[in-house]
């Protein structure tokens, strides 16, 4: 039985439970990459660590082992007794365009070697290749993972749903729903390695999209996303798995792995991170060891770099501020901030969000009032009935809620006929009786010279909500004084309550 | 002989060599607080981690100790071989209004226990005093001081000049001002320690500003600035060293420090860090510890944070990134993304930062046009004289230089009489002939529909160019449509090089 059980979750990110037959994953995964023949960080080094799954290439392994990989088990050959994943040969056939095998005779192989969550023979579409022939590579992936099914026929293995397409949108949903009609329970999107290397993150976020948008509740494996900035976005996105070998490749390459990306260990003057590596030698003693020594440090120091911030990640979830992390992070590179101010206009981005959350959240500039708690507040205002003919508006203070400010008791104190609401360049008008309830009451903002024109949907709500008023009177600061005025309402402004 | 040797800077941030009677210190140094009777965490252990300085109590140790201090020498009581910094009571006079010891006595003491970099018995103003009683501190403080140099004579110790005066910036200039005429070579900034505990960031960079304004050159050590959000700010401002007892003081309150901040241990599902204590430990490992080596361990990994976090921001210094450093952080707090904002009017941030740098900058948002290698690259804009009558404006492409790129070969081959230039939203009008200069090619900038509205210094750019030409052609995107309009440009517009 196939148990993929959500947690928790934000955005469209989540934290769940995946079950193999070699134990439970927990998501959001990362997936490193382990050579069948010449892995040189250990498998039980990365088991250590906390990797509780790892991905290994069936085709060589079927070219290297043969029947002895059919006798020992996949988990035997690479020594590691967690979940192991299979992929088939797709990454030979981008790199080398044919491998000798059949879909059919590869999949039977993955069954034999009894891998946990095997890939069928999948013809990746990469990135940059034309409609025709992308349309095809879809096809003939279809066909085998159709043909794949058949042959293995009911087994305990999880076997993946490789979704093609590429930056050609209406090509990676066709390939999902077909897919998910096929039956696979775990999809994984191939393969924008090439995206990721040109930082081409906007694109990349796209094509997670078009895919969730037809499968939203499956899990989402993202093949080689291997590179720091990746991981917050795609798991924002609802990539619940992502493998790559960037840790080893990139240590052969002496590149270093930092939070904000990758830099040249001949660059590095310090070595900013405290990982194990880190902490017991100088960059001086990394850069003297011989160079297969340095690699497996450089790569074990990568895999911390790409452990913690699946955690830290994983941390901003349960915390409820992954919105707030994925935008802090977006100012590691410009591309990567191009790719977060689609985020405004991913729908699927609320479903995930909690409606209440336990820690305040936080508003620093335009973007953040498109973010699913203001939107989903912004509703529930406009759909606040009130009796009162007059309404008076008063600006936020940093005191919540706002009927329990002094403010609020001195204006019902002065108009008790008057319907009260404060105001938030984030959250819009604000009914006192609704200004308890999440996140009105559970928000800190940054106060600086806010503009009303950077807040098209304050102005929408401000406009909105006089109408069902007959008299309007505004205790106006500079924000709203200008908002009034591009709104062109008809009404009463004063500086403060004395004036009321 | 004093000496501190300023090797790399960037914003107002330096990286320098201190030298002490017991070694050289590098600079942004965190200083960890040590407790001369009852220290936990042993300075054995904060050598090893990469600490050359620490900082203790003199006070407490004339009170415990006595004449045995005397003997001893306070390397010799805390048994660490390092730089020792003391501080003298002012902690103790802030806390509980005064102390049993005389200024002169006080310094002789210090004097008598060979402290590498001493402190005169200050009188702190800490925060929220009123302007007279701040007045009389700051010239206490000043008295005390004046008072020091004169007991202690000619030493090796570099004794510390106490800037007081808090949120009121004319007291802090008067205090810096007159420290440096009495002769004092390293400056410490009092004790903000409640402006912290209260996020008030803002006000904090501006005494900040007000104290370096005066005294430009010295190092400045900044009191009690031991959160991981202050530390970037601290030393993007001009701050070279921090000391901080929140390792212990937070690890006592179940506190656990992350990047962005802190939080309860409670509060964690994931131990976010790969220091050695989180990568050796799990979280309920962790939790399950006895109170004592729970705290240590806590106490550990804060130090880990703090030590990344200072090597983080000299790399970044290094990269010549500090600006998009400091920027990113401010996004881990609303209270200190206001902080930042007045970083587009701190004059001096200019004359540290390099006039070349090996790395490409990136710009994200209008903040970014007021970074000093945008205003510097105006300026030279503003200057350059052309002898052409006829202008042509083109949008700025991802090829660096212009003048390398197809675009500007095409135009001058239709326009051979015209002044080409590209434009770009943060550096304004790029003449081709200076557009190899830093950091018109050395930039990577977010494309996402930038409004002339939040740009003024392209208007004004713009403005000021057009002026030296009788005839303008634009070929413009939607950004220079509206920015043309703005500036109410005399000029044609066209669409596309073909139209020339």
């Amino acid at each position: 039985m196939f148990v993929f059980e959500v947690r928790y979750s934000d955005l469209a990110a989540r934290v769940g439970r995946l079950e193999t037959p070699h134990g439970v994953v927990e998501t959001p995964a990362f997936v490193p990459v382990v050579h069948p023949v010449r892995q040189t960080v250990s498998t039980q080094f990365l088991k250590k660590m906390g990797f509780g799954i790892v991905i290994t290439n069936a085709y060589i392994t079927l070219r290297h082992y043969g029947d002895e990989a059919r006798r020992r088990g996949i988990h035997d050959i690479i020594g590691y007794d967690g979940a192991v994943m299979t992929d088939s040969g797709g990454y030979q056939v981008l790199e080398y365009g044919s491998v000798e095998v059949e879909p059919a005779a590869m999949a039977q192989f993955e069954k034999d070697i009894r891998s946990d969550i095997p890939i069928p023979l999948d013809k990746p579409t990469g990135y940059g290749l034309d409609y025709e022939r992308a349309k095809e590579y879809v096809a003939t992936t279809l066909k085998n993972s159709q043909e794949t099914l058949d042959v293995v026929g009911n087994t305990d293995a999880i076997w993946v749903g490789p979704v093609q397409g590429a930056e050609h949108s209406d090509l990676v949903e066709h390939s999902a729903r077909e897919l998910g009609r096929m039956g696979f329970k775990l999809m994984a999107l191939g393969s924008p390695v090439e995206l990721m290397e040109a930082y081409e993150f906007a694109t990349l976020a796209r094509m997670i999209v078009a895919a969730k948008k037809v499968i939203p509740a499956k899990p989402v494996h993202l093949f080689g996303a291997g590179h720091p900035l990746t991981i917050p976005l795609a798991v924002a996105l609802g990539c619940d798995m992502f493998d790559s070998a960037s840790y080893m490749l990139y240590a052969k390459d002496g590149r270093y792995m930092t939070p904000n990306g990758t830099v040249r260990l001949d660059e590095l003057v310090y070595l900013p991170c405290q990982c194990p590596v880190c902490s017991s030698h100088s960059l001086q003693e990394l850069r003297g060891m011989n160079g297969d020594e340095r690699v497996i440090e450089v790569a074990k120091h990568n895999l911390h770099v790409l452990k913690a911030e699946v955690d830290a990640v994983k941390q901003a979830i349960m915390d409820g501020r992954l919105w707030e992390y994925v935008m802090q992070k977006a100012r590691a590179h410009p591309k990567l901030m191009e790719a977060v101010q689609l985020f405004k206009d991913i729908e699927m981005l609320e479903s995930g969000t909690p409606l209440f959350k336990e820690r305040a959240i936080f508003f620093y500039d335009p973007i953040d009032q498109h973010r699913p708690e203001a939107k989903r507040f912004r509703r529930a205002a406009a759909g606040f009935q009130s009796s009162k003919k007059k309404l008076v508006l008063c600006p936020e203070g940093e005191v919540h809620p706002f009927y329990s400010t002094r403010s609020y008791r001195e204006i019902v104190k002065r108009l008790p006929d008057a319907q009260v609401c404060s105001y938030s360049p984030f959250l819009g008008i604000i009914p006192a009786e609704i200004s308890d309830i999440f996140p009105a009451a559970h928000n800190l903002a940054t106060r600086y010279g806010h503009r009303p024109e950077d807040y098209p949907t304050f102005i929408e709500s401000l406009k909105e909500f006089v109408k069902k008023f007959e008299q309007v009177t505004i205790i106006a600061d500079d924000f709203m004084e200008q908002a009034a005025k591009a709104a062109r309402l008809n009404a009463r402004l004063v500086n403060d309550i004395s004036a009321l």
